[in-house]
Formats: C-alpha cells, sequence, structure tokens
C-alpha cells in the first residue's frame, strides 16, 4: 500500500526531485581540497535552508575541520527514534581529464547521472529527505527523526567524530539509518553486516639533498626510489599476507554461517570481475576467498607513490626522495592505534638506515565492526527491501569503511541498520562517478516503507 | 709564456665574455622538452652566427631530432686535427620551485655562475671558443680546428648519433677533445680514463581499468603500485648487485694500475660524502670501493616512479596504473642491446603475470669506454693542467656517460682527450646549476695552451 504511495508520488515528482538533486550535485564540496572549504560551507547552508525548508529544525554543528549539518523532526516519543546519517563531502575529482563530463555538472545517460558524489552520498541520502519531506507533507510521519550530514566523511569525519562526545543528548536514538553502502556485485539488495576500519599514514625517504646525477652518483649514492620500492615489498610476505609484526593477533575467523552468507552476496567469479575491472581479484592472502578477504580480513594497500622524474623522456637522476601513501582496512579486534604503531616500527626496522625515514601523517580512524543478524529491525528491512525490489535481500560485509559508524553506534546507543543502493557500476572515488536512476528511487521507497513500518 | 698572455688575456676580457656566455645561458635550448623546440633551433642558429662571426666556416647539420651545429678552421694539414665536440643542450629545469634564481637568467654569486646549463655544457664550450677565437685574432692557430655542437646530447645524442656514418669524411680528426666532464671530488684537474654507457626503459603495470576503491576491493584486486614495488625489488641481490641474470658476463676488473689512480682520484671519504650531498655513498655493490663502482662497475638505477595519489590528505585508491623509469650505466663488455634484452626478459619474468605488464621506450645509448694512461697527448694535458693549477692531475674514471663519444672515436679515428672543468659542487641535471667562474677561465687558458702545443 504505502509502497504503491510512495512509487507513484515518485513517479509524478521525478523530474522535480532529480532537479533538487542536481541542484546540490553542482556544489562543488570536496573536503580533501583547502581550495573548496568555502564550496563545503555553501553546501552545508545549502543543506540547513533546504531541511527548514521542509519544516525541519535545522543548524550547522561547527567543527574543527568542516561543518555538519543536523536537523531534527519531534515525534511521538514513545516510537523509536530513527538517527539517519549521511555525508555531503565529496571526493577530490583528479585525475580531472579522465571525466566524460563536467563532474558537477550532472547529466543522465543510459539510466545513470554522471556527477562526482553522487553515489557516495548526495544521492543516497537526497532520495531519504525527500521520502522525509513526503512523509511529513502527508501526515504519516509519526517518529522523531534527527538527519546527520557529515563534512568530512572522505576525511574520516575527524572534525564531527571529535565532537560526538558533547553531542551525546542531541544524537540520542533507537535506530542508526546508514544510506552509503551498496548493493551486491549482482545488485541485489543488501544489508551491510559489517565495514572494515582504517589507518592511514605516510612514509617519506630522504637521500640527498637535491636530485643527484644518475651518472656520476648511480652505484655510489643510496636511492631513496629503490629503497622505498624494497621496504614496501616488506610488508607483504610470499603468501599475500601482511607481514607487520601482531598485524592478525586478535582476530576471529569469520562463522561458518557468516562465511556462507557471504559467499553468497559477495562473491564474484573470477573471471566476471576481471571483466568489470579489467584486474585479476587475486589481491591479498592467498588460500582465501574473495567475499572473506573483503569482509574479514584486513588489507595494507599503496594507495599512491611518488619519487624523482615520470615526465616525457628521461631525466637521468637519483631522486632526493621518495613517497608513498598507505592506508590499512582493519577488521574487528584491531586497535587502529596499535596497528599504527607496529607498521611505524616495522618501517623504522625495515627501511636502509642510512636513509633519513620518516612516518607521518599517521592517522587511526574507525575500528572495523561486524553486526548482528538477527533481530526484527534487520527482518523487517530485509522484508522491504524484497517488496520493493522483487528479489532476495543478502547481508554482506562490505570492505570498505564508514569511520564514524561505530563512534555512533556507541554514542547514540542506536542499532545501526545499513541499507543503500549504490552499485558496483558507481566508479566511486574515480572518474565519472555515477548513480542509476533506479537506485535513487529505490532509496526513496525503502526509506518512506521503513519509517511507516516502524511506527 | 702562452699561459701568461691568456691569463693576461683573460682577465682583460672577462666581463665581456662573460656577458656573451649570459646571451647563451638565456637561451631555453631544453632538448627533452618538445615545447623549447624553437628555442634550442635558435640556439643552434645563435652558435653559427656566433662562430662565423670569429671567421669559422660554420653551419647547422640537420638531423632527424634537434640539429648540431658544426664548424670548422682549416689550418696547417701537416700539423694534427683537432675535433672539439659539446652540447648546447640542457636538461629540463623541473622541480622550478626549488631554484632559488630564474634558470635562464643568469646570475654570479661568490664566485659562481647560476644558471641551466652552465656546466652541463654551455660555460664549458663557450671557454673553447673563446680561445679559438683569440688564438686566431693573434694569428697562433696553426692547426686545423673542427667544432660539433650537439643539439641532443641530454637526449643520448640521438639525432646525430644517427647521422654520424654520413658525417665521416667531414669529421676525420687526430684528436677528439671533449669538454664536459669535472674536475675530481677534491677539485683536482681531471683527465677523463673512462666514461660509462648508457641504456634506459620504462615499466608501466597496467590493473584495474580505473582506480579503485581501496574499501570496496583492498585484499582482492592486484595493485599495480605495489606490484612495481615487488618487480623493482627484484632487480636488486641483497649484496647490492644487480639481479639480471648475464648482467656482469664480459666485465673485466679493473686493474691495479687502474684502480691505485680511481683510489686516488676519486675515493671520497665516506663522511665527507655524507657531508657533501646529505646520503651515504653505500648504494651499489657491498665489499667495492666507491672509485670502483662509479668507474669500473655497471648499475642500475631507478630515476622515478610513480603511481595513484601523492598530494595532500589521503585519497583511498588502488591505482590503476603504475610507472618506473629506469637506467643502467655500462662499463666495458657490455653491449647496450644486450642489457636491454635481459632486463626486459627480468621484468617479464618476475612482474606478476595477473597484471599487464610493458616496457617501453627501450632505448640502448653507447657504451661504455676506458683509455689508455700512457701516450704523448695525455702527458702533454697532463702537463698543461699541472701548469695551470699548480696542482698534481689525475686521472679519473667517471660514471657519468657521454653515449656519442665513442661512435665519434670510432668514426673520426682520433684519440679522446677527455678534460673538463665542472667541480662536484655544480649540481648539474638538478636546480641551482652552476659552474665556478675560475673553471670557466681554466676552460680557457687550457684550451689556448692544448692547441698552441699541439702545433
Amino acid at each position: 500500500m504505502i509502497k504503491k504511495d510512495l512509487e507513484k508520488v515518485y513517479f509524478e515528482n521525478e523530474s522535480e526531485y532529480l532537479e533538487q538533486l542536481f541542484e546540490l550535485l553542482r556544489i562543488e564540496s570536496v573536503s580533501n581540497d583547502y581550495s573548496k572549504k568555502e564550496e563545503c560551507r555553501h553546501c552545508a547552508d545549502y543543506l540547513v535552508d533546504y531541511m527548514s525548508s521542509i519544516g525541519l529544525n535545522s543548524y550547522i554543528i561547527e567543527t574543527e575541520e568542516l561543518p555538519s549539518v543536523f536537523a531534527e523532526y519531534v515525534g511521538d516519543e514513545s516510537l523509536p527514534t530513527v538517527l539517519f546519517y549521511g555525508h555531503y563531502d565529496v571526493m577530490p575529482v583528479d585525475p580531472i581529464e579522465l571525466w566524460k563530463t563536467d563532474p558537477f555538472e550532472p547529466v543522465i545517460k543510459d539510466g545513470r547521472i554522471y556527477a562526482r558524489g553522487v553515489a557516495d552520498d548526495k544521492g543516497q541520502f537526497f532520495s531519504f529527505l525527500k521520502a522525509i519531506e513526503y512523509l511529513k507533507n502527508n501526515n504519516l510521519l509519526r517518529n522523531s527523526v534527527k538527519v546527520l550530514l557529515d563534512g568530512s566523511e572522505e576525511n574520516a569525519s575527524v572534525g564531527l567524530t571529535a565532537k560526538l562526545d558533547s553531542l551525546k543528548e542531541l544524537l540520542q536514538a533507537d535506530i542508526l539509518m546508514v544510506a552509503d553502502t551498496t548493493l551486491t556485485p549482482e545488485d541485489d539488495p543488501a544489508i551491510v553486516m559489517g565495514l572494515r576500519g582504517m589507518a592511514s599514514f605516510t612514509i617519506k625517504m630522504y637521500g640527498a639533498s637535491h636530485d643527484l646525477h644518475s651518472g656520476v652518483h648511480g652505484g655510489v649514492a643510496v636511492n631513496p626510489a629503490e629503497e622505498i620500492c624494497k621496504l614496501i615489498s616488506t610488508f607483504y610476505n610470499s603468501d599475500g599476507s601482511v607481514a607487520i609484526s601482531g598485524f592478525y593477533d586478535n582476530i576471529k575467523d569469520a562463522s561458518e554461517k557468516e562465511l556462507m552468507h557471504a559467499m553468497d552476496s559477495n562473491e564474484v567469479d573470477r573471471d566476471k570481475y576481471k571483466s568489470i575491472y579489467n584486474v585479476y581479484p587475486d589481491g591479498g592472502e592467498n588460500g582465501r576467498g574473495q567475499a572473506e578477504r573483503i569482509g574479514f580480513r584486513p588489507n595494507l594497500c599503496v594507495n599512491g607513490i611518488s619519487s624523482g622524474y615520470s615526465g616525457d623522456g628521461s631525466k637521468t637522476i637519483i631522486p632526493a626522495e621518495a613517497m608513498a601513501k598507505i592506508s590499512i582496512r582493519l577488521v574487528p579486534g584491531q586497535n587502529p592505534a596499535d596497528v599504527l604503531r607496529n607498521a611505524t616500527k616495522h618501517v623504522m626496522e625495515n627501511a636502509n638506515p642510512v636513509l633519513r625515514t620518516v612516518v607521518e601523517d599517521g592517522a587511526a580512524h574507525g575500528v572495523g565492526f561486524h553486526l548482528s543478524m538477527d533481530g526484527e529491525l534487520i527482518e523487517t528491512a530485509k522484508g522491504i527491501l524484497e517488496d520493493i525490489t522483487g528479489k532476495s535481500a543478502k547481508f554482506l560485509w562490505e570492505g570498505a569503511s564508514i569511520p564514524i559508524i561505530s563512534s555512533l553506534q556507541e554514542v547514540t546507543g542506536a542499532q545501526p541498520l545499513l541499507v543503500g543502493f549504490s552499485t558496483e557500476g558507481d566508479k566511486i572515488h574515480a572518474p565519472n562517478e555515477s548513480f542509476p536512476v533506479e537506485s535513487f528511487k529505490n532509496g526513496f521507497i525503502y526509506t518512506g516503507m521503513l519509517l511507516a513500518r516502524s511506527q
């Protein structure tokens, strides 16, 4: 009943909803780019205005980083309070030359909306806001609803996380709805049962005071470009596991039931993976399946490395320095600070001692967490997803991180419910990010049904 | 006598000579930058005009790359013909932000001229031209003199080398004077007895079709940034030697006499090296001295590596691709084409086979060569250098390459005589390149004396 209503409303208003979403997507709210600071604030102000206009009590939460946005509707206090979490910040667009259209001028092509941040996370949270708006305008919203839109999720939510303790009372809730996750690789609806945590750091190795001539000094001066390669190689054992001491201590293997569900939702055929991504899924630990490696195993990833000359032609130098950016995905049992400490120790013990080596920007983001598959809320959400899509809803242990979720769970006392509609083809964090119009619609209907059902 | 005359002339005309040199230095003749192609041609034209103005028969030699410049003075044909080789092209200036002054607006500070290309090689060959000019104007030039100024030495002389066979007759000479080398690290005058050859190539490793989210795919997708580090590590044995199969075949150890001279001219105390360059001279093969490693041993050097994100903050991606630029310095006995073939084979055998790996831009530059320490020409040059400087002249086996020299030696039938005045502090190929005014003066006097003496 409510599903049909919501579908009808959506189709009657689709072009208006999309135009409003486009307006949001045009705001260049890149949190990791200092030059976009004002655009980020503009985005926060825009969202406060928007949520005020639909009747929520809305305001900015200032942090030491970018502002977050909070909004509240006070409903029947005997019913569960729903706290909704999303983020308005987006990733940088580089390499910009690989975008086929302007990342901040959304276009629809073949049923997909193309724009930076449309899947991660503007399109997702905006479908939620439209659902609240509909329920409220039609006197169907009875629960208290709180909305928290983070301004620096792509920067590990550092600003908001530091404020959480002071927001404890404000954020008290029973259900923590998060819409920043994906369908299964087969595009089945999914309830996310786990996310990995993250720690990250940068390694710098300093050699000569300036680039040296590779003829005059080659075979004599120690070369940071070579040494950083040797150092990075020491992070990995020959079986693909991470060689940092104590890295796997206290990690529990997945239960048989978890593994069975994970295999069902997230195991992609090797050749199919290759055909989608143009690379084989053969990274990480040998002898463990892909769904297990993503959902239940930690990983150390080189996000970037640079040293010396990489332009056209050749420049025969021994580079003066080298740099690598590393991120580690964590699973339950791993303490981010301990892992960072051990990784730093590993660098110091394995780097060529005659070079000056520095570990900097070390950041312990959230811990990894796994949720219980049992309980009424999960059952309700599963039922709604199956009703909307006509497909069996799966349990998914994702490899990505939403660092703030575990902190929010702790501070708010709410039960997390992670359902999102991004698809594998959305290319989040990469050029030509997109989001299916179908997903936007399903986000709207799911949210509406869940809020109506939780009364 | 002639030394005093040349000194007197130099000091009387120093400011004019330097102003003319500055004019040459202002021309941005960067051969490895296509956008500077016209500047390179302008530099060649400028040099033709200049050498015509001092009475040499001068013209452009067109090549498939940048033009070279040839000039000739026909003297007494019963006397030895001297062919002088230098190069007017210079290295790129990046990273430009590290230059303290404009690289193409020369300034003198503390007895040094600062400008791109001043030591390598404009200041060196221009001191030679000024000496010819003086001798000629004063009827002191009796030998036939030929001047060959290369337009793409920094690009391994590819253009000129390809033309050499067709220039065989034009370039016939008895003595091949080259002024593109250095003093000893102790600033003693030096006659270079050996140069290394070079081969170079680029490795590219291709993973996913676009950067992947390091959470969603970390521990699953194979990461080119990690794999290129592992691959580069396989180039080196734990004793610092190069692990490419057959790399050291056919290399002869230095003779005791050569090693003794090399130790005398080119062995720098470890701590002193560190204090000059801010890095220890502990690269290359363990158990061999520094002078031996530079002059008599080959080396594989990573000139640059890049993959993924290296900007501010973090970008949690698995890079789609990775790239490394490699150059190999060769010694006599190594055939550049064979070494390249073996290096390529090594890459293909050691790269992770599930990634697409490509070796490209493979270029076999000149072979390494060693000269005889005996003979009249060497004695004469040694005597002149000791006369000018009051210091004992040393024999130096340099690690750098002037790829065209061995080809020129073969084509012209001339005996190479490599004497240059660049110093270790000149930072050639790096930001803030400079050249001592004293070296410019000594180049002028040495050239004048040698031409007068070889009659």
